[in-house]
């Protein structure tokens, strides 16, 4: 699309000098994330208030023209690729952590600070903000606001949703608004705050958000067990999620994860076994060996090959080498991923990892399972190497979902919908969830105009 | 108003025998709750399946007769009474337990179970669900997800809205849906199932609910803390919060509360001070305490008078005699207390507290404060003796939520709007917010058929 000539006059008056951008290095970078899609828009801004942010939704919406925010554009489902084109709103410069308030245990942040900007700022403090995904160097807390994100940490401390106090936004309609509250407990209104966490940019641009924060725990310990098989390790899962000690971790590896892991990374001591389970516990110096001890009583039982306890945090480190290496690894294998992100409930997992591992076997196509298993949240990743595979493993993805539904589980964990999930919604929502998903993006973005061709 | 005879018609087919009731005690008993509201509804049905929501919900929409939702009718917001009459919708026969799944940390319930039954159902599998307010015995699950219930327990644990995974419900078009999942971690569009919790029946009726479950702690021990006044009890409370042992439950009673409890329980050792904390940590045998000395640590300093730690669970029973007395001595005060339920930031608690007693002061009536200060979440309450305080009392509100408001807080915790905080919300939440709140009511119900003149 060509922007009119009169939406780009607007857009130059809220966005003076580099604050608006229309060169081709500018464009190419905003038209991808780490999805396969892609698509530029026509011009790229860089908001720093939230007054602009309201002057730029009103602009699009005056011109019917789509708005798409941006933050570090590490999103695998295409959430911040403009599909239809238009304006990019890129965040990053709106980057300040405007209070950090020990007391009530929350933080007050604009969007575009990453994820690791924002807890080595809360380190000092003594507390850390519980989302944890790979990407944090890069990733900005407003992308995590908007898909959701979680991480290992997860499993003990939720995921974003279960993060965050009260937001600041710009609905579809250009009107700024002010969700949620500075406390931990809110019954005033309907619950807006997390409606918009998820909602991957398609009903508000979120221009602020208060953090609801944790304190860092004392003493970390990590487990690692290794399993005779998938059925095994997912019992203990059960076991060691049916006691009282949650853990902070509970990671999953299948036998093909720890294979590639161990061929990439021969020095890091990577166990061959069925399954493998990277444990974590938190608390204070004096009672995280009894954390330890509950999860290693229930990591025992049938199946079990061996069980690693770290006696420090050298020890932790070692044990958690084989999850390492593995991002390495897949990378090594191919440049292709496709990068799964699905769950079920946790007594499923043995399940789904055999599914999983059928249905690789019936496209011949690589894959591995491993993730947050604590929370029935694998990362099922095919590795395709070549055209063929790719083919194969696109082709394979529906029966994927539908084995997840069939399950109980559902199509993301963390990483969103965006636009390659899109299509298999209606697997796991029914009309009649769908329809009213679609008359509360009309309720916020009557015109369509928020990030068209995401989620619903 | 008078039903029209052809709806009539329809749900007494909809509804044979005694599931529809239009007599004189039942039209009696469905008019009230525990607010200071009431109003007759015409008719009380009793639905026993999902499938008979939808065609109740049907029959209303196509009639626009207004229908409101109840369950225990233990709100203190009139949120169950009809005020514009019609239909009301007792869900108290839909209460099975329809599954616990240790496994995986879940139960599915229909709407009509009693919290207390719940937990006693739980117990045995080593569960409970973490809301815990007041009224256990009588309220519903229903009741908790309409209005968000708290209690003691959501400090560490979280509210209603932090402890569900999934809900079914009827939409104000008539539609059943279903939200979330079964699932602790979930990205797969938007949070429809956080957008009902809370929202008092006015976007759909609640038919089922997957809730999420915590594993009992093995161990609990008790603290009691005296203070010289307010602000070095509140300060302490900041103390407690910013380190990393979050208590299970922190209580407050100011000097008024205490006096209070005093004088109606003479045998219940109530101390004598400015301020009272209850402090609850858990863990198991070893860790608890390991718990309870982080916490006696933190409780320490300025302004402390005395610190009784329970070393068995006799003990914590005797600690918290002084809170268990203050419902009975408020009830001996008055048969007309303003429960007030607001909420600030943590740091705030000082001039919340300071506040309210010279607004109770100004206003010559009787005043005491105390609830759960870990969440910022104090019951405020009024203690009107005759007409004059009542009056008076009432006139004083306005004033005690502008104070909240001016402190960062907001008007309820855990109780709901109802009708009675109705005309305030515009205090807490701006016109932008309000009228994205009634483009959602108007989405999930487009005739305004369900619980009108609430919330919104």
């Amino acid at each position: 699309m060509t922007l009119p000539a009169s939406l780009l006059d607007s857009l130059r008056t809220i966005f003076p000098g580099d604050a608006l951008d229309s060169g081709d290095d500018a464009l190419r970078l905003a038209a991808r994330d780490h999805s396969r899609h892609a698509h530029r828009p026509d011009v790229v801004v860089h908001p720093a208030t939230h007054a602009q942010v309201e002057s730029l939704v009103r602009a699009c919406r005056e011109h019917r023209v789509p708005l798409t925010a941006r933050g570090g554009g590490t999103s695998s489902t295409g959430a911040s690729v403009p599909l239809a084109g238009g304006v990019v709103a890129n965040f990053q410069r709106m980057d300040r952590i405007v209070r950090i308030a020990p007391d009530d245990r929350l933080a007050v942040v604009e969007p575009g600070v990453t994820n690791e900007a924002l807890q080595q700022a809360l380190a000092p403090h003594g507390f850390f903000w519980a989302p944890d995904p790979g990407s944090a160097p890069w990733c900005t807390v407003g992308g995590n606001l908007a898909c959701n994100a979680g991480g290992p940490r997860a499993l003990k401390y939720g995921a974003t949703r279960d993060n965050v106090l009260g937001l600041r936004a710009v609905a579809g309609t250009g009107e700024g608004f002010i969700a949620g509250t500075q406390t931990t407990k809110d019954s005033t209104g309907y619950d807006l705050t997390r409606l918009l966490i998820g909602s991957e940019g398609t009903l508000a641009l979120i221009t602020g958000a208060t953090l609801k924060l944790t304190p860092r725990p004392a003493a970390v310990r990590s487990l690692r067990a290794t399993y005779r098989d998938t059925a095994s390790a997912a019992q203990a899962v059960a076991r060691i999620m049916a006691q009282p000690v949650t853990p902070a971790a509970l990671e999953f590896m299948d036998a093909l994860a720890l294979k590639l892991a161990r061929d990439h990374a021969p020095d890091a001591d990577v166990p061959e076994a069925g399954a493998l389970l990277l444990i974590e516990v938190d608390g204070t110096p004096e009672t995280v060996r009894f954390a330890q001890d509950a999860v290693a009583r229930a990591a025992r039982g049938d199946g079990l090959l061996a069980l690693d306890v770290a006696a420090d945090a050298s020890e932790n480190t070692a044990l958690w080498a084989a999850r390492k290496a593995l991002s390495f690894a897949q990378r090594a294998v191919t440049e292709h991923k496709i990068n799964e992100d699905v769950v079920v409930p946790v007594s499923r997992l043995p399940e789904l990892v055999a599914g999983a591992q059928a249905l690789a076997a019936k496209h011949a196509v690589p894959l591995v399972c491993f993730g947050h298993a604590g929370n029935g949240n694998l990362h099922v990743n095919l590795l395709p190497r070549d055209v063929d595979e790719i083919e194969r493993g696109y082709a394979m993805l529906p029966e994927l979902f539908a084995l997840v539904i069939a399950l109980g589980g559902t199509l993301s964990g963390e990483h969103g919908i965006g636009v390659v999930k899109r299509e298999y919604l209606p697997l796991a929502l029914g009309e009649s969830t769908l329809a009213l998903m679609r008359s509360v993006k009309a309720a916020f973005d009557p015109d369509g105009v928020l990030n068209p061709g995401k989620v619903v």
